[in-house]
């Protein structure tokens, strides 16, 4: 590659400072150092979680920035020591090169640490999310911009046409799979349709409360009824929704601003004493309880998917000492690597959706619109921000 | 019997109001109606959550009444319909029938219910815990006392000479286990150990925190160990319980009170970064959060056992998120009629230990005693209050 070992220009989405708009810089984008992979970005979802650090989170040390973290793209270069592993039939060693389709990933997985090696656990002692850093590694990030440093978000930043990340926080897939679809997989579709398939462990005839339907919702609606449950109650407090949810797999629909009682309440009257399972996917600390509130007591589990962490959620203890039981989890309880890839294939196999999701395509220099219109519920259910895809992968491909 | 379908006239330790001491008074038992059993109580331990009724509940119709829960007897007569099914080699019909050692039960197994069939909850749909309600059955009780109806407590009411419960809340047992000890299994003993064993479900070498260590906690404390735990951390803030919990199993003691940094990070320093499973053993919001963020993140479980329904309990939504479990239960999770027989069986066996949870034996007149040394902490570890076993068994092996 031409622009191997070389720093790159190329245009960004800055985040200067919180609460502002994003500015379209060209940042330079330094040669991957040992164990990290330069990315050329194809396509990348916007996330409430980027809207979450603009607008709402605590703001330390987190500013300039480039957001994103969900997104695909082709390797353009790579450091030395880049390895990866790939399960085909057998367990056999190959190397991450220059024209590997990936996907970047804000959760590691070095399948070295305690973590990794844990069946029940998803989580990664390296890596970004290890040490909740706005850099990639210590103290560094790959991006400047007229002189300054900026900070890689979550590791990914995916708001960029080049980005750069540690081969353990990217996963190489099936190189016919369309990047401006799979790049959801990069965090929302696999947050909602894991924590269902994944974390709450759904089963087949069983009942389903999910709370919130934006993509993460939709995709947890997706994974109940991948999961063969037999009721999926639907609930949000815009209807517009119900009709999208229904595409993927809800049966009933609730908008508690028709209601007088308690969702749980409601819910409790709709399944003899409340659901199997309930998803909560808002974000929202109130509705954290009303999730739990809506289980059946004995074997009723509710899992925290949406992410915030401004307040504490709380319940009584009788809650809890009835039987049910609380859970959540981080990127719907894949193992990152290894679980991206799969679902990519199942996306190829038509086993779960992606293109239901998403609701425009715009370029980069757009990306402030498509913030407005996640932020102010505009866009229909969800709204993807792409780059043009055609340039980029046409260059590698 | 000489006394079936007659009314019988005994003692028994009468609450009639909050918040003062018990009355020992006679009362008149009723016969047992259809499905019930009249009990000769032999023995009974004093809990924690029959102080918390008088002490601490709502009070809201809950008084006069008779307190304890935690009982052994024997079969004095049986009301029509009574039958009982129990496992020996192969599962066999018999009936329940006067002489039969027993201990009731606070929480019901009707084996017919969609709780009892689900392998996954010990509720029952049916009994006392089933709709809240202080008394047995819809709107009566088996007691009177100078012309008043006298509430059952749970529905066994063990503070008295004769107590009636229905058939599906009793279980019989072993009648060569000695009543003055097994009687500590209708409650704490099962509560803390199963909460252990069949709702953390903690695994061979793993590490474990017991939060408080009354006579539930050492039971944790004891299931932990009986699972196989290799490292369990016995936390209270009352050193003089460390040498028991020793006893029992503990392996490493922290008093909260010489510490000056959160239990939490004193646990995880311990621990590398905290245990796989907790169990908050004390019933105060506070440590049932501290006991959850005690817990590695990733796969750490943790357990509310100790019971208060006067606030809630609270976390930050990271705790969850970042891969933890928080659950509960009742009575550690045993199926009543099923687990209790089975538990009785394994301290003949000599699997668990029981006479190491008595402090002190009195009989039914010093009841108040027992509460004040219970309430004041001021017997050693656990007071159980027993009646004197001997006059009552003698009358019926």
């Amino acid at each position: 590659m031409a622009t191997a070992s070389k720093v790159i220009k190329c245009k960004a989405a800055v985040a200067w400072e919180p609460n502002k708009p994003l500015v379209i810089e060209e940042i330079e984008v330094a040669p991957p150092q040992a164990n990290e992979i330069r990315i050329k970005m194809v396509a990348t979802g916007v996330c409430h979680t980027d809207l979450y650090h603009l607008f709402e989170g605590m703001h330390e040390g987190g500013f300039p920035v480039v957001l994103g973290h969900e997104g695909a793209g082709i390797v353009e270069s790579v450091g030395p020591g880049v390895t990866e592993y790939q399960t085909d039939f057998v367990v056999r060693f190959c190397f991450l090169i220059p024209g590997d389709t990936v996907i970047p990933l804000f959760l590691s997985q070095c399948k070295e640490c305690r973590f990794c090696k844990n069946p029940k656990s998803n989580h990664c002692e390296k890596g970004w999310i290890a040490d909740r850093q706005g850099e990639m590694s210590p103290a560094e990030s790959r991006f400047t911009c007229k002189g300054k440093k900026l900070l890689q978000f979550v590791g990914t930043s995916t708001f960029s046409e080049y980005t750069v990340v540690n081969q353990m926080a990217v996963a190489k897939i099936d190189p016919a799979a369309p990047l401006d679809k799979v790049c959801l997989l990069g965090c929302g579709i696999c947050t909602g349709f894991g924590a269902a398939v994944n974390v709450a462990q759904v089963e087949p005839g069983s009942t389903c409360a999910v709370f919130g339907l934006g993509a993460v919702g939709l995709a947890a609606v997706m994974g109940c009824h991948f999961a063969g449950a037999k009721k999926i109650i639907a609930v949000d407090i815009n209807p517009e929704k119900f009709e999208m949810a229904k595409v993927f797999g809800a049966t009933d629909f609730v908008n508690p601003k028709d209601r007088s009682k308690p969702i749980s309440e409601v819910i409790a009257e709709m399944t003899n004493g409340g659901v199997d399972f309930s998803l909560e996917c808002v974000g929202s600390v109130g509705v954290m309880r009303s999730a739990l509130e809506s289980c059946v007591k004995g074997w009723g589990v509710s899992v925290i998917v949406g992410w915030t962490d401004l307040c504490d959620f709380a319940a009584r203890p009788i809650q809890l000492i009835a039987g049910r039981t609380w859970k959540g989890a981080l990127f719907g309880g894949f193992k990152s690597r290894d679980g991206v890839p799969q679902m990519v294939q199942s996306y190829m196999d038509k086993k779960v959706k992606l293109d239901e999701f998403i609701t425009h395509n715009m370029p980069l220099a757009q990306v402030n619109d498509a913030i407005e219109l996640m932020k102010n519920g505009k866009c229909n259910f969800v709204c993807r921000c792409l780059q043009n895809i055609y340039k980029y992968k046409n260059h590698f491909v």
